[in-house]
């Protein structure tokens, strides 16, 4: 939901403001939550303000966005933002076994979108792909015979181990969104590997379908708050990486 | 502190038994903090061990080592178990946001350690160094001279930040732990790269000496239980990548 930057809401999301990026898997958390927030790098003179933070406003400054700020903390790095913030906004149980296995299936889901960023930057952040094509075109070879199919099946697993719906307890988590919307953009990306996926993970399919019709979330994404994949963020789709 | 296997004491450390690897950090805050714990992989019988629960004794199932195992918690993800054993073992500080920080900073010397290891597996981990090596020296070259002075910058700068001595509140987190070993790991793997950078993290070095300093973790490093760095692991020397 979001607010007016002249409000007084607590929660402030810094992200850079042209891709969705890893600063979409705390707004998701922030919409489906229906908690008021400014986005920051979104609104008039949000880039110098995020650039600012980034330069040590505040200890510890973050190494990169997303970060939130809430009152006086600024918390960096997102499965620590989401940590935080899912007891708050009501996106993780309240048992501590629950909160850390959301946290485990967390880091496991920011794995695999480091290593979907990295197919088309295997090499170096600060290249551009077409400076690392031939590197790519291996790593993606191996990404989709190995990684994703190895990855999905964990997920669609640990669905089934919890009961099917839900990757952790009975209601929907910070986690579930997450890998919502890793599902996605893997689609985006690598449409025809995932074709070829799509199965043997009919649980995780299923718990896009209930995620994406949660009625805060299917507004969010009808919304032009939702920013659209393209080629300049983690997930890219580029025909030659996907056979 | 080890603890013999057929103890009852709680804690078991689940990781690969030959390398330091991530399983290190979480080593490091059970010796330093004196707990008592059983490094399963590395008893009789402990990779059989190790193997039945990452095909799914627990629920959720681990998708890879390290993992902690703790009466009926089975917890995966080296950040996610520091997180949950830092305030058990007296390695974090007891308010919410020095918790906050201590696993931000966590979060970003993972970073650091992934980029480390992609450097010398930049396509893919399942194959060798070798059938990867002109991509290596690409990444080497780009590694060393863009992220890693990055990364120290921004440690430096956290530990300067916050008086100088530690990365987060007034005495040692687990964070500061882990900081020291990426450090020596990445003195061991680029020992070239690392001296031209010295003169810049002071502070950074500094506190690996006030850490290994601490008469518990000497001790530990001393003994037979610390594994050596070596080719199989995540920080290794290839002197071609660090010219």
């Amino acid at each position: 939901m979001p607010a007016t930057a002249s409000s007084h809401e607590p929660y402030e999301l810094y992200y850079w403001p042209s891709i969705p990026g890893r600063g979409e898997l705390v707004r998701l958390a922030l919409e489906d939550s229906d908690t008021p927030y400014v986005d920051v790098a979104r609104e008039p003179h949000g880039m110098a303000a995020l650039q600012k933070l980034l330069r040590g406003g505040a200890a510890p400054r973050p190494f990169a966005p997303p970060f939130l700020k809430y009152g006086e903390l600024v918390l960096a790095q997102t499965a620590a933002i989401l940590y935080w913030l899912g007891p708050r906004v009501g996106l993780v149980g309240s048992s501590e076994a629950e909160r850390a296995h959301a946290h485990q299936h967390q880091l496991t889901i920011a794995d695999l979108i480091d290593e979907a960023h990295d197919v088309h930057h295997p090499i170096a952040s600060s290249l551009y792909y077409d400076d690392q094509k031939p590197e790519a075109a291996r790593r993606a070879a191996d990404f989709v015979k190995e990684r994703l199919p190895k990855y999905f099946a964990y997920f669609e697993d640990a669905l089934v181990a919890n009961g099917g719906g839900r990757l952790v307890g009975s209601a929907i988590s910070y986690a579930d969104l997450s890998l919502v919307h890793l599902h996605e953009g893997l689609t985006y990306a690598f449409p025809n590997a995932m074709d070829r996926l799509v199965s043997r993970i009919p649980h995780v399919c299923a718990l896009a379908d209930t995620v994406r019709a949660r009625s805060r979330l299917a507004a969010y994404l009808a919304s032009p708050r939702r920013l659209p994949f393209d080629e300049r963020g983690i997930f890219r789709h580029y025909p030659e990486l996907d056979p």
